[in-house]
Order: structure tokens, then C-alpha cells, then sequence
């Protein structure tokens, strides 16, 4: 059981679902500086809205017309004279906040900003931002915005949006939501959503996040009952402790949440820094953070939709094992590579099902998986339903795939057996066509089966989706744990380095017992004559501040046997402090002792995302192949151990030739003790263990560097 | 520079090339059984051929019938009275041979075999099939199939397939040429190749290859002029040395080879098994000879032929180096992040396009790559088209890559300029739009300017485009080397090990010369009273045939300083020996030798590919985590050290902490000394040295196993 316990869960003063009601579930809603033009960017939000009917009343605000697109206009928002819930406003930079006031004033609770000029421009576009956030937080209002493509409501028509999507696509009710920093990838995301028939329920960009931010818009879509799947778009968190709790409330509600996180590599992060005007984050602590609560994460919108449109059809496997039906052997050679990529097996079918299709098919059929139905066999319509039946009842597989390609002349055979099929199974069944007409597909998405086009893109979105369903499982065994703390530092604060003995004084200090006794000599003294170490063998090792990798230097003298071995590295070491101009503060003298295992552990805060532990395998080389795992804090001594185990060189610790297997009760309860004290530390910015060292019976903090704020 | 003199470079006694010559460019083309149904199996290849103008005679065969489709149609082959060059036969397995014999007899060279009910049937069809083998070599006529889907030339109009594929296309021509082990797969490329407008020259099914096969195909596809670029599907290659020098031809042709090989997973492997009939290959293998013959590996079609498309448009950057331009700063992101995935990098602009840039854009838009055009600047169509023309004229990148999305109102200002820059320049330009409508694509493609609909699949084929060519680039550095020789090995051929004493024995006898002085000890006799070694300290090995992994058991002593040392360890090695029941041949004693890095070093001869290299980190945990690297012999010195710097841990190569670089050198000298040997003695089945130990000054063999054939 986790031992650490959160100080941190109390709700915020206004919970952040409610924070999007206003916007999202409006009923009344005033548009500022409305177009009588539908085309413009200041006609489009009303025009969207008149066009699909939303279910509401609409105030246009224009004091240049007193008609706008035929609805009466208003002078200001002051003048409308009745309840308004939303204000939209696209005016420049420099009358926001004076409309918000007005707004507020009005009785209005909810405003979507589009226009831009705000933080993304200078500095003092940041100052007037700061003012909108200010008032938000003092009268309890909803901003979003400002510099974003708006929100959609697709249940009641509200489109408080300029996006082009919207120009050609009519509204299509789905379960499906989504979240962008980013108004264009939302745009592209709504256009696939309505052009494919997939639908949606709510559509958040969230822009300059000067209020409703990106952790808002998920926790809102958590609560909200339309929204089955959430995707997200995010390039910048700023408050990750929101972030966290919204990924975990909406694990806990059973939404899966599939994220794209974009400036993952270094051009990334640059091109993003440049984009946004926010530093951007540690790409290892996003990934910890989507995946230790639950969500998934993917690399374009086209894979999001994918796993999306999976999960609103019921097509998601329970677990990872695919029965694979096909219309040509090297097709179904060709799924079983790509399933294997993804982490899902073809296992052998069973006797009973065997025999079942021994009945229904032609002598030359080998009832196998992948099922190879030959080009002859599905000429007969019956042996596609028949063997499509005998499969869909086998127990020992969690999904069907089954491979067309052409066959347009009997596609009616397919569609039939497999709508047939599908009112009697819920085993989630997919079918990649190759060369699928459209009205094939649609007519078997119409029966709620997913059709793709290739093998890889489907095989992936299957993978991928058994995946998430496996991380949320996970994140919900974690839900008795609190999202850890808010981050308290600030990017400002800085960190320097103790030497190893300051280290490991301050860390034994603060209550950890792994560390070996060892003795300080003060160089020169110790040289003439170094004072006996209770044990031997023993290693002497060069204290500085400033010297971080001793090793490099020779500042590491191992296997010392002996007093006079003892003196002669002493001697050794003080050559090497003068030699590198080190200011040295002593030789530390710690018994050898022997060990497994050794593994790195790393203790940091973040600005964002708090406390975070690395864990990796340790020892010298762990630069040249970095082989290492993050997760945020707090974790569980389960999820520690599930940390090392997801170490690429993992196998390692289950014994190898000789050498023991690691133990990882005592490693996990090292790790364990380290971060609690570090938790309990704020004025350590981060702590370095290289190596830990764990041997059957125990762990020893061999080599530590702790980093304190200033 | 490479050590070994090929002996296997004369050309076959029919050149390959030649045998597709009869089929491929038939001028009269007789069709046995031809059906007066059009929709009919044996009624589709005249159709087709009549649908789409064959340059040609044809000549249906049908004593059935007097006219058939139109066209007077003969009792048998023998009958037409005039040169025929193909014959196209879909008769029940049993007619075929003599249906061949007749044709032969009549002059024909050329002939297609639809049938089924050969190899993949039964041993009477192999029977069958191997007297169709006879046949062609015999009376070196080229037979097609049997068991195949056929071959197509798109310029002639030779529809010698029964392809669904054909259906509803019609015919198209193009540059990209496809040879298929499968049909379907064959039938599936066909199919997206005509209808995306890409069209294609030759199209090749081979089925069960009794004559021509893959190898054959890719040959006379690397001397067609009409053929650009070539794609293949493979599921088994029978003779590896002519799929080695077709591959090696098409890239001294300057041909792109675009290959899937499926089969690679273990399910696949097993299911390719149950498909095909014949084993699937060592995996490794395929994927060696792919790559060292400057072929690229993909996993499906639509990979294949978005890098088809790249030659064919001209879209292939000459290096890794992309601008990109967005309208959407988060898609400029994600582009740099896909980019890292596949080696492509995004380097800053030079300060004169900076310039340039600065002159014709906004204040407020940044001159960076990514490029973000934001959305308000390519409302300005000049802008578009002089951002364009400005990075296009950058001289430090290799391609460009656009993004837009949506934005139908304004798509013709993109494609007017890109048509435009597309004249100007010569550099690659692609295209990412996602939501474009068919037309903007249609008009960008007759501009040659492949559109893609997300940033993967486009950074994918560019990043595989770059890699493809330098994949040629190295091959045809190694022009000068052979294709090496043919295997040898029967797949009935066992292979015994011997102990490391008498692997050492053979390797030395056979020229080696790194293999440390050693002694083997009886070992009764030595325990009481060992000799002395030459030196001190030394290893003691125990040695037996049964035993492959020494250290497991504790055969292995390291580190024996004396004879008191020597005396012990051997008394031990005995102890073991008993324990484990090992019928002990004796202990090697051998001097502990110092070294800087451990390699292994295995050589192997396959059935289909001859003799191999695998190079690998080496040491006992070799397993533990894999880091291995194959490639077939021969090979250069200097592809040896690439095979070294290819290792996922090759950053230790470089010198790390104290550690010294491996001397590549020393190295490769003793890897080439060792496969020279190898080569040399087709006695040998499998040499496994591992390790290998590099110091600066030599290398020496610790431990090896060597297997020979029985």
C-alpha cells in the first residue's frame, strides 16, 4: 500500500465542471458585433447557429444595424433587457474587457473570446489577458478563450464557433468530444467527425486558457452524459495537478481519453515554443501523466478517430486475442505481422470451433488462424455466414478481424453475413476492405461494424485500443490514491549540487537507512596516516561540489584491501584533486558491498506536473543506453515494481545465468522510502541515486547527489 | 577492401530476363478454353484484352465453340496454323502438361497457368508441377504460375489475368511495376494503382513458380524501360542468389525496389506455413538481403505506393533535410515530430531566406522552420505564393513540405501557387491537406504534386523515400563485390557441435589466427597434478560436446593466479562434471586476456540465402537483450564496421568513461578472417564466437562453437 497521504484532494472553490455549463449548455446567448454577413468571421458564429437550429434565443449586438441576418439587434449587451447566459465576442483586443464588464454587469456568466492580440502577442496583450482572468476569478464568471475557435453544443445547435468546418457540414449527433489548444486541429478534427458520420457531442478549443482550461474542458466532459470518448489536443499544461484529476475523473467515470500531446522531439519542442510563447514541458512527464492516468496517447487525428469510432461501436476487444478471418492467405499472414507490432496474438482456435468449420467449409480449408477461407469459398455466400458464425462463437478470442479485398460482385454476400453476425455476438467484429466501394462501407457502418481500408491502420487502432482499455484499468486501481500534490515551484527557483557526503548526510538526515556507513577523511591529514574503516574491503572516493561524475576523473578507488592500500589511494585521490583543480572537501570511505542489482533512481519537481520518479537500470552506463521509466508521484509499491518490470532490460531481473533475481520487495520499498522523504522535503529539487544497489536481503544508496533549491 | 573472389557471377543458361520476354511482350496470344461468358473466369482475359485493345492476335481455344466473343475460336493450339507467342491456360490441373507440350510443339514460347491443384494441393500436384519444370528447362520455353493470376503490360494492352482487378478500371499507364507471390495482393495493388490515377507498366503474379519467379520478374522488370519504379510482395524466396542479383540489377538500374515480405511475426511465420506450403525463411535473412541489395522493407500497400508516387512525381528529397510550412502552428509541430521518427530533420533557414521571408510576410510572423503562415496570412494568396518561392529557393533543405487544412474558400490560391513554384523549382514539394476535396487534390496531382491527408502517412513515405535511396546508394557501393555464391545446404542437411577445444582445434587448422595458446587437461590426471601454464592469471574451461553453455553450470574458473589456483579449479571443473553427469573431454586452460569490448560473431548457411554474418554485443547476457545486426556474405571490410556502428549499443564503440573505442580496424580484420575461413569450408554448418574480445592492439576468440555438417 502506498504510504504516502494527500493533503491535496479538496475540490476547488468553483468546480471546474461548472465552469463550462454557462458556456456549453446556454440557452440564451448574445453575439457582440454580429455581421449581417454569414460569411465573415463576425457572421459565421450567428449564421451557424440559425442555420442548425439551436434551441435557444439569440441576441445579436450591433449598434451599426437594428437588423442583423434577420433577428432584431441590440445597441449593447446592457440593452438586451432580458436573462442572457453566453456572450460572444470577436471585437479587437482593446474592448474585451470592457465588454466582459458590461457582460458581467448584465448578468451574464458564460463568454467565448475569439479575438486574438492577448498573450500570444506581447506583453501587454498578456497584461490585458491577466485582467480577463482576474475578473473571472473575482465575479465567478466563464472565459474562454480569448484567441480560440469557440465551443459547440451539437445537441442544442449552440455554435459559439467561426470554424470553417462548420461551412459545408451539418450537425451530426455523436458520442464522441473533443478538447484543443489548438482552434485548427479542432476544426480538422470536427470536419472529419461530421464528413465520416461519426458525429459529436461537444467541441471545445480552448485558446489562451485565460480561465477554462484544457483540465476544465476534459472534467466537464467526464460529467457530461452525451460525451462517451474524449479526445484531447493539448501543446502546453500549465496546471498538470488540474490536469491529473480530470484524467482520473474521467477514467473513474469509464470515458476513455485518447490525447495528443504534440512537441515530443527536439524540433517539436522548439517549433512549439515558438508557436505557443509557453516553455514547453518535459515530454517524459506528459507521457507519465496520460498514461499513469489512464489515457492514451497517439500521433494524428486520423488514429484518435480510428480508436474513437472502435469504442462507439462496441468494436473494442475485451482483451488481446484476434480471431482472424480472410479472403486471402497472404492478407492474413500480413495482420498476423502487424499484430504481433501491437502487442495482440492470433490464438490457435479450438477444437470445438474447429470442427464447426471442418462442417461448414470445403475439405481443403484449414480451419486455422488467421482463417485463410480461400478466393473459392466465398463465392458461396453461405460458407462467409457459416464460418463468420463458427468464429464469432469461439471463446478463446476477444475480437474478429475479417479481410476483403474487391469481391464487389458478391459484397452483399459480406454485408449480409456480417450485419447477420453481429445481432448475434457482441464480439466486437472489424473488417478491413481493400478497395471498398462507399456504399459497402456504408452500409456495414450503418450495422455499427468498423470497416478500414488497409491492414496496418486497423491492426494499430485494434492494438491501441486494448491498450487504453488496459491503462484505464490500471489508473482506476490507483483511484484510493490522490493525484499527488499541486506543483510549488516555480520556474524561477534554481538548484545546486551537495558532494555525495553532503548527500547522503542530508538524505540520512531526513530519515533514509539505506546509506553505508562511511568516514569523511580530510585529504591531506589522511594522507600521512588515513584512520582504519571499520571493515574491508573498502572503496575511497573524492568529495566535491563541483565534481559530478568522479569516475571520469579517476576519483573512484575501488577494492581497497588494507591500511596501507588505504593510503596510497588516499594519496592517489589528492594527486587527482591537483591535477583537476578540484576544491576538495575530503575522501569518503564506504565498505565495498556486494549487490544484484543496480538501479537508478531519480526523485524531481516540476513546475507543472510536481513530483516525479525515474527509475532506470543504474551503474556507470546508463548514459550509453538509456533504459529508464517515469511515472509521477504518488505511485504504489505495485506501480514501482511495475515501473521496473516495464524496463526494457527487465528480463535481467528475473535471474540470468548466475546472477540472482532482483527483489523487488526490498527494491520497491528503497524506492518507496526515497520518495517519501522527498515528498516531505520541499527544499530538495531533486534527488540522483547511481547506483542503488539491491541484494537479496537488502538495498544500499551507493552513490547519491541531491540538488536543494537555493 | 573484401577478401573474397566470387566464383558465381556467370549468368543462368536462359537469362532470366529473357523468360518474361515471351510473356510480357507477346504479340498473339492464344487462350485455351476460352469461355463465351465474358464475366467468367476463362472468359475474362479475352474480354479484357478485347475491352482494352491488345496491340495483338488473339486466339480463343474452345472446340465448343465456332466464334467465341466475337472472335473465331479453334478445337486446340495446334489448329491456329500461325505463330502464336503466349498461351493462356485455366484448364483442370490434368490437362495442363499436355495442353503445354502442344503448344510447345506449335512454336509457342510464352505460357500463363492459372490452374490450381499443384504444389499447394498435394505431392501428385508437385508431381504434376515438377513436369511442368522439366518442360520449360527442357525446351527453355517460360511458363507463368501454375496457380497464378497472371501478368498484365498496360502498354499493349496483354490482359493475360482473370483479375477482379480489372473489372471496373480500365487501363492506365504509368511507371511502377509490381511482381506478386500472391494474387490477391496482386489483384489489391492493381486495384488502388488505377483507380488513385497512378496506373502502372507490368504487372506480374508468379503463384507457385514452377519457372519464372520473383527473382526472374524483378530482372526483367530492372531492363524494362517502360518501369520506373518496382514493387514486390513476397511470401518465400526458393533461391536467394537470384533474388540477390535481380535486386542488385535494379539498383545498378538506378530502380527503386519497394518490397513487402510477410511472415515476419511468429504467428505470421506459422500462418505463411499453413498458406504457402513451403517453410517460411529465417526472417533476419529476407530482411538482410532486402536491405543490402538497396531494397526497402514497408508492411503494406499503401506504404508502397505513397513511396511509388514520391519517385514517380519527382518528390524524393536528395537528403533528410525538410522545410516545412503550415497553416496551423500545431500541425508545424507535429510534422517536426514525425520528422524525428523517421530521420528526417528541420534545420533553421538561412538567414537570406529569413530575409526574404521577413520582406514578404507580416511583422508577427516568426521566419523559423517549421514555418507557421497562421491563419491570417494565407487569407493574402501572394503570401502564400512568395513564402513559397522563398523556401523554395533555401539551399540548406531538400524538400518542402506544405500543410493546410480545410480552407475550401481559398484552396486555388494553394494550388496556383504551388503549380507555380512546382516550375520554378526542381526540390521536392509535398503536400499534407487534411479535409481537401478530391478536386484540389485532382489538381495538385496533374501539377505532379502528391497530396497526403494526415502528417503521418506523408512523413513516413518521406522519411522511407530517404531512406530507400541511401539504401541504394550503399548497395551500389558494394557493385563491385559478387552477389555470393549459391547455397549449398540441403534443408536435410543436420549439423553437430563440437566442444570449444575442438572448435578452436578446426578453426586454427583452417587459417585462424586469433585464437589464444591454450592446453587441454585430462582430467583425472590433472587433478592431482596439473601442468603449468604459460602464463598467469588463467581461465580453466571444463570441455564436452553436450555442453554449450559452460558458465550456466559453473564450467567456467576465471582468474587463477597459481597452480595451488589451477589445481583447485580443475578438482571443481571435475566436481561439475559428476554432478551434472557431462562426459567431460577435458579442462581448457587458456591465459585471462585483457580487452576493451566483447562482440559476437556468428556464421551460418542457410538453404535459400547461402552464408551469413551476424554481428552482436557479446558476453553472457547476449540474450538478455538482443543487439544484433545480420547480413549476407559476401561483404566488405568497411560494411562490417557499418554492421558494428548499426548496433543499438554502439555508442560504447565510441569510448565511454574510462572505457576504451573499439579499435573497428582490429575488429573487422578478424570478423573478415573469420567468414573467409568460414566461406572457405562448406564443412562447417554454423561458427559461434562469442566472445570476441577487441583491444586496442588485437582481438582474440575466448570461446567458440563450431557445428559441421554430419
Amino acid at each position: 500500500m502506498n504510504q504516502i497521504v494527500s493533503d491535496t484532494l479538496a475540490a476547488p472553490a468553483i468546480s471546474a465542471a461548472s465552469r463550462l455549463a454557462p458556456i456549453l449548455e446556454a440557452r440564451s446567448v448574445a453575439i457582440v458585433g454580429a455581421s449581417a454577413d454569414p460569411q465573415k468571421v463576425s457572421g459565421r458564429p450567428l449564421a451557424y447557429m440559425l442555420a442548425r437550429g439551436f434551441k435557444g434565443k439569440l441576441f445579436p449586438v450591433n449598434p451599426a444595424h437594428n437588423i442583423v441576418q434577420g433577428l432584431k439587434s441590440y445597441p449593447s449587451l446592457a440593452s438586451i433587457g432580458e436573462p442572457v447566459d453566453l456572450a460572444i465576442i470577436g471585437t479587437p483586443a482593446a474592448q474585451v474587457e470592457e465588454i466582459v464588464r458590461e457582460g458581467i454587469e448584465a448578468g451574464i456568466r458564460g463568454f467565448v473570446i475569439f479575438s486574438s492580440g492577448f498573450s500570444e502577442l506581447d506583453e501587454a496583450g498578456a497584461e490585458l489577458q491577466r485582467r480577463l482572468t482576474a475578473l473571472a476569478d473575482t465575479h465567478g464568471v466563464s472565459i474562454l478563450g480569448p484567441n480560440c475557435l469557440g465551443a459547440v453544443n451539437s445537441q442544442t445547435g449552440l455554435a459559439a464557433t467561426f470554424t470553417t468546418a462548420l461551412e459545408e457540414n451539418t450537425f451530426l449527433y455523436g458520442g464522441f468530444a473533443f478538447v484543443s489548444q489548438s482552434g485548427a486541429l479542432g476544426a480538422y478534427w470536427m470536419d472529419i467527425c461530421l464528413r465520416s458520420g461519426l458525429g459529436f457531442s461537444k467541441w471545445i478549443t480552448t485558446g489562451n486558457e485565460c480561465d477554462v482550461d484544457a483540465a476544465a474542458a476534459i472534467d466537464y466532459l467526464a460529467d457530461d452524459p452525451d460525451t462517451k470518448v474524449i479526445g484531447v489536443y493539448i501543446e502546453d499544461i500549465r496546471h498538470g495537478h488540474a490536469f491529473r484529476l480530470a484524467l482520473m475523473k474521467a477514467a473513474a467515470k469509464g470515458k476513455p481519453v485518447i490525447a495528443i500531446k504534440s512537441g515530443r522531439s527536439a524540433a517539436g519542442v522548439a517549433a512549439a515554443a515558438s508557436h505557443t510563447g509557453a516553455l514547453a514541458g518535459d515530454d517524459a512527464l506528459y507521457d507519465a501523466c496520460l498514461t499513469q492516468y489512464g489515457a492514451l496517447r497517439v500521433d494524428s487525428l486520423t488514429r484518435m478517430i480510428d480508436i474513437a469510432r472502435l469504442y462507439l461501436y462496441g468494436a473494442v476487444p475485451a482483451g488481446n486475442r484476434l480471431a482472424v478471418m480472410s479472403v486471402s492467405g497472404g492478407a492474413g499472414v500480413m495482420i498476423a505481422d502487424e499484430a504481433e507490432e501491437w502487442g495482440l496474438t492470433l490464438p490457435p482456435l479450438s477444437a470445438e470451433t474447429a470442427m464447426k468449420l471442418r462442417q461448414c467449409l470445403p475439405s481443403f480449408v484449414h480451419p486455422a488462424n488467421p482463417l485463410d477461407l480461400t478466393g473459392n469459398v466465398v463465392q458461396n455466400s453461405r460458407h462467409i455466414s457459416l464460418a463468420l458464425e463458427a468464429v464469432a462463437s469461439e471463446p478463446g478470442t476477444d475480437g474478429i478481424v475479417l479481410f476483403v479485398g474487391l469481391m464487389h460482385s458478391i459484397a452483399a454476400a459480406f454485408t449480409d453475413a456480417l450485419a447477420t453476425v453481429r445481432k448475434k455476438t457482441s464480439k466486437p467484429i472489424v473488417v478491413v476492405w481493400i478497395g471498398a466501394k462507399e456504399e459497402t462501407v456504408s452500409v456495414l457502418e450503418q450495422a455499427r461494424i468498423c470497416v478500414f481500408r488497409d491492414i496496418p491502420p486497423a491492426i494499430a487502432a485494434l492494438g491501441q485500443s486494448v491498450q487504453l482499455s488496459a491503462l484505464r484499468q490500471k489508473a482506476l486501481g490507483q483511484l484510493s490514491l490522490s493525484v499527488g500534490r499541486q506543483a510549488t515551484v516555480s520556474p524561477a527557483q534554481t538548484a545546486v549540487a551537495w558532494s555525495e557526503w553532503d548527500s547522503k548526510q542530508a538524505l540520512r538526515k531526513a530519515g533514509i537507512t539505506s546509506i553505508p556507513e562511511g568516514l569523511l577523511l580530510p585529504l591531506e591529514a589522511a594522507e600521512a596516516n588515513p584512520p582504519t574503516p571499520a571493515s574491508w574491503p573498502t572503496v575511497a572516493k573524492l568529495q566535491s561540489d563541483t565534481l559530478l561524475h568522479k569516475s571520469d576523473v579517476g576519483g573512484v578507488i575501488l577494492n581497497i584491501k588494507d591500511a596501507e592500500g588505504l593510503k596510497s589511494a588516499v594519496a592517489q585521490l589528492c594527486e587527482v584533486a591537483r591535477e583537476h583543480g578540484i576544491v576538495a572537501q575530503g575522501a569518503l570511505v564506504e565498505p565495498m558491498l556486494p549487490y544484484d542489482h543496480e538501479l537508478l533512481v531519480g526523485l524531481r519537481r516540476d513546475t507543472r506536473f510536481g513530483e516525479s520518479l525515474t527509475l532506470g537500470r543504474g551503474g556507470v552506463n546508463v548514459e550509453l543506453e538509456a533504459d529508464v521509466a517515469t511515472a509521477l508521484l504518488p505511485l504504489s509499491e505495485q506501480h514501482v515494481k511495475d515501473l521496473l518490470r516495464s524496463l526494457r532490460g527487465a528480463r535481467r531481473f528475473e535471474g540470468f545465468r548466475g546472477c540472482k533475481p532482483l527483489n523487488f520487495d526490498v527494491a520497491a520499498k528503497a524506492i518507496v522510502e526515497l520518495y517519501n522523504v522527498f515528498s516531505a522535503h520541499p527544499e530538495f529539487a531533486e534527488i540522483e541515486i547511481n547506483p542503488l544497489v539491491v541484494s537479496e536481503e537488502r538495498a544500499w544508496i551507493l552513490d547519491a547527489i541531491v540538488r536543494r533549491f537555493e
